[in-house]
């Protein structure tokens, strides 16, 4: 299929690779010329503009940073809508605010293009191993033409509800996942102070109420979980900006539909500390630390 | 065994039931004659004050409603250590603060007497069907010599190391456990409001980072899950006020040791707001009508 | 002096007619036909466009409701800059975020326009009385130009600093504003609980270290203070839906600053819970209604 | 007049100097003897015990750090109330909660001893200049006795209602003083981070809405104040760890009530997680620093 892909960036071009490899010819686009001459090299055909590269394609993929860029890519003067056919098939997998997603849908639908929002889970490793999640807002006949793509891509293809509901979903998981981690932090840090060993408590935790994935899959407690990042400094797993960015996109759809998150607006609030002590680049289980007294003892 | 059994309130009377259809002799104490007749109807024997129930038992178990309590009863003129026997091994099954059950452990080895923190969770339910967990603070010794007789009550016997860690091990658990039902209320409030479908909500975060016990197995969200007090009004769990209390004990705790638990305490505040709406004796995952437009639309 | 002035609303309106009383022939635009034909028949020039408006204007002010308003009427096609004079004075009363009045004022400068920020406080009826504060951030010489007009609708012109720093000024003050709001209500509503007496207890808080605006002028509590908008049914004062608006753009400046303020936004999702029970219309303090037991009472 | 003066620590000591300057006569006592001798060589004369010095006291006092030590040294073996005549009047000026100040005066009634609480506020430097306030909880015949005595150990003598009063005062206005003193610091470190200069900033707080004494006589940012402890490294004024007891005393009172306390509850998990960092010592102001970038750079 001839599919064009635009935004090339650290999950984007891992994307991109994997639908290369599966055999689809790329009409390619982004504004960094590095990993457009590397991708052409693989076999994909570089594009002069989004309008360019949405000109003649089957499918339009998108993978931007943030809503800004989706719509000045989709609507502005060079943007895909300019130059993709009516009934042409197109999502975006950029993690933005439902209402944009809603809206650049509209836009596309008022010229006979099915638009879907698919942001996805799993990280630069789910993307270059081709097992993300998608999490897809499209209608029943987009989902499924959209369906075989994405497993080219990811793993877990989620249909979940008209155009909108996969960036509803996205935020509202990363929402408690946000939540979570900081209240596991509070929980290993309390037991550590009055004295129980964290190994104990990390076990009975998760086999009782308590029980998450922050806390039996990604615990923030160094020596917990040998895979976690908490094993590793903190490195290589999904970043405290990145968290922040979603709290942030899931707090300002909070606010717009005048629906309270206390407990989110806190846990966003307690991740802006971290990031303005300049740590926004570790994983964002190293929020523990801010509950430490001494770090240095481990 | 010749056990002393302190206690028989909702919890401690069907568990002192299950000793004695495990075939133990009981000395039972309570201050509600009318339990204690019915317990006596079963085979056990009524004592005039904890001293005389202590006296002569090979085993000393007491189930108490607060610290104050367990105070009161161990500690006081006709308390367990004005009766019990040098060598005599020794629990406490209460819910209370770590200090208190150190202290009075400290003051029954002063003694000879070797005692243990063993508070469970289970609920009645678990109390009545011998399925509770304990999560024990003991010696190891100690330990093996309770195991078996806290088997006759309860399923999970965990062991989380010396006198007072049972308590930790509960009260960081049951942190998590009121954070995660917050968290779990505000992502499906918030999923609500924005327009996605809450069962598809449910199922996707069940299988991904937010994945949790407050939602999975607890979802406070009516409809999502047919077992959980969501599905008959909120009745009949783990009521708000007993969150309450736990989540009082936990910042209590972290407060004597200087530790921030900071959604830990907005979440006993938002637990607080609910209890003086009158709504205390309701499940503790009723929280989620705080962050409902209008609960009448169900 | 021959005056723009764009946006004639709820403040707007009141704030030409002072300049109209003042001697000033005015050039006048909004959408609302209604408004335009009021301030006409006091002498107003009714304008076809903000463009048509700047023309020819010695000055122009603008007063709208949001930032992309604000962007509208300044860079749209038939907008300000199109049509206002090199070397002509102005400047936006309305309460946006600071990036937005940067970003405005580098457009205006980029074509020889001094423009300055001067958001107000003091609501409708400061605007009627013309005795509003205005918070200005301009040049020197700017703020030197503005003043006697300005004086001309309010009392106190305050120059912040550069432009930007009018929006700064505010925001910033109303984020600590909504923060003590809520902490007197809980002061308040927790003395009340524990059996002080109300009146007592403000004025004991109104001489001592707890002093501030919220308290012993507009204390939420009734009957504390006789002109408080507690006194008459939270009706008439600082709506909480216009709290709420000045609080998002306080926590959306923070995060794009990378700045935590953790009880700014536990603060705005206690305003958001009020806003979706349908109480955003009362005066924000009412807020204190969220703490009180049983509101009837009183 | 011949005075019980009990409990002389560091606010004790130079209030019992002030009442022997005054030409009293004190029956003292203490744990420490160096103080006891100190008082000893100015007038005063050492008791055995509480009970002997409240022995033939026409007026017994006692300041002491917590509630604890409220209740041994009255209601101990060799308590207050095992001496103390009955009729003799009788005042508590520790900072304790609310319910032990009644339960002990309810003791003390119970042998004819009329019992009044009256916490101060002023610090250690307004104990030694004898400007200390006293929130006094009593008798309107009870307060009418000591506010002679106590007006020559402080300036403002305030009745808040019946015993137990006093405390509710309070810790009502520490609720919101720790609060306020949150919020300015939000307010301040926000401002500085968009941009504005801070004395600005300041200023134009200090006469709009945000007004409170935690800005206008106590702000937190160096350089705006000149005699506030900010100016000062922090020192000198009122301990982080003495904001910490007192917020802990209002939020285990709210709690006991079930009266939610939420902006409270963060607010001292805040300079909880600031102790833990080691800086208890420092002025509860240097809250600030946690919302601060870089210290340094001042």
């Amino acid at each position: 299929m001839n599919i064009a892909f635009i935004g090339l960036g650290n999950m984007g071009a891992p994307m991109a690779r994997n639908l290369l490899k599966a055999g689809h010819s790329l009409n390619l686009f982004d504004l960094n010329q590095t990993v457009l001459a590397e991708l052409a090299a693989l076999g994909g055909t570089i594009s002069a503009s989004p309008r360019d590269a949405a000109q003649g394609a089957a499918l339009v993929i998108t993978m931007l940073p943030a809503a800004a860029h989706v719509r000045s890519v989709w609507l502005g003067e060079d943007g895909v809508l300019a130059g993709i056919a009516a009934g042409t098939p197109a999502v975006d997998c950029s993690t933005i605010d439902p209402q944009t997603a809603r809206d650049v849908a509209a836009a596309a639908a008022r010229q006979g293009v099915a638009m879907a929002d698919a942001p996805v889970s799993g990280g630069t490793g789910g993307a270059a191993a081709g097992t993300l999640t998608f999490m897809v807002g499209a209608t029943p006949e987009l989902f499924a033409t959209l369906q075989p793509v994405l497993g080219q891509m990811g793993r877990n293809i989620v249909h979940c509800g008209e155009v909108g509901t996969g960036q509803i979903a996205k935020i509202c998981n990363n929402l408690l996942l946000g939540i979570s981690m900081v209240g596991v932090s509070e929980a290993m840090a309390l037991g550590d102070a009055l004295g129980i060993d964290t190994q104990v408590l990390a076990s009975i935790i998760n086999s009782s109420t308590g029980r998450c994935w922050s806390s039996d899959t990604y615990n923030p407690w160094p020596g917990v979980i040998e895979t976690a990042p908490a094993a590793r400094g903190y490195t290589g797993g999904f970043g405290a900006d990145l968290m922040l960015k979603d709290l942030g996109l899931a707090t300002e759809a909070a606010r717009q539909a005048r629906q309270p998150v206390i407990l989110g607006a806190v846990a966003q609030q307690l991740y802006q500390a971290m990031s303005q002590r300049g740590e926004g680049g570790k994983d964002f289980s190293a929020i523990v630390n801010s509950y430490r007294k001494s770090q240095q003892d481990l």
